[in-house]
């Protein structure tokens, strides 16, 4: 089984550099990215949307040009282990999803999907065979359509310098930044 | 300049190939995080918060491990270019930022932070020349205490299976997925 292009083998070193682990949940998300590309009309434009911040974006992040952090790839958090790749310009695409239904033949898959059994008690060995046997096997791919508006990054209008802490801010957030306002994840 | 370990020339590569484009905001970033890494004691084990989802996760992804998949990188949006590198276990770290102060020498990267003239008549390899030698002259670094609770990644506790779609989510979610409870992005 191949990956975006890389062999098996060496995509789990391509993830291992950049996620610190050769995470199943990338694994699975690269075989993802691959049948959600298949899928699109060559040559499309696409963008892409994650349903969990788990994994799955990191996946997308290696096997894409969209990032987190020039937005092509968007993270809605509906807990769902989802993408959907989408045209840019008719948000017009595709959604692959994990499908329980097919998790049946797969127990280790499905154990792991599902949390029935606790970390220490899952074979990682038998899960990683479990999904490069699988493959696309355990997916769905449905076309979907993207609410544009929705996901559209609102362009900035200007940049003030924050009173409190003379830092730059967007003007729309108002007289001073959001973390003079008290969203500051700082004690 | 180095950056990252990278010859600068090379990191821009690096940029390109994961980012799309070479763009100032990931050069400033990855000088960013070399500083607050120096910054830090050596061998911290350290997680990372950037205070906007522009460019900055993608020179943090790009130079650490910290990644938004496996959440040792956390964007907490702001709207300031600033990020802070903490110990894991204790919350102290250091956070840098863009110092408007320091700009006043800087007049190309100064009208391109503060948005002070239209994309079109920026000079792109004047900025890349100021960014270059300027360096860390551009940001100041602090001390700074993080708070834990609130950036820790909350554990699913259990898995089900959604009665509407029939995909797995997070049981805490509630009786439906909450893509199905209406915060999809789809039409
Ligand atoms: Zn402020
Ligand atoms: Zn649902």
């Amino acid at each position: 089984m191949r990956i975006g292009g890389y062999e098996f083998e060496e995509f789990l070193e391509v993830v291992r550099n950049f996620h610190g682990s050769p995470a199943p949940g990338i694994i699975v998300g690269g075989i993802m990215v691959d049948m959600a590309r298949d899928a699109l009309p060559p040559d499309t434009i696409f963008d892409a949307v994650v349903e969990t911040p788990k994994c799955l974006p990191d996946a997308v992040q290696l096997l894409t040009l969209c990032t987190v952090g020039n937005s092509w790839l968007k993270i809605v958090n509906l807990g769902r282990y989802a993408l959907t790749f989408y045209d840019k310009y008719t948000g017009q695409g595709v959604r692959v999803f994990v499908d329980p239904v097919k998790l049946e033949k797969w127990d280790e898959i499905k154990g792991w999907i599902l949390k029935l059994k606790p970390k220490q008690e899952q074979d990682f060995e038998r899960l990683m065979h479990q999904i490069r046997t699988a493959g696309r096997d355990i997916l769905t791919a449905r076309p979907m359509q993207v609410d544009m508006d929705q996901l559209t990054r609102k362009k900035m209008s200007s940049i003030a310098v924050c009173p409190i802490c003379n830092e730059p801010y967007p003007a729309d957030d108002g007289a001073a930044c959001r973390g003079c306002h008290g969203d500051s994840p700082y004690i």
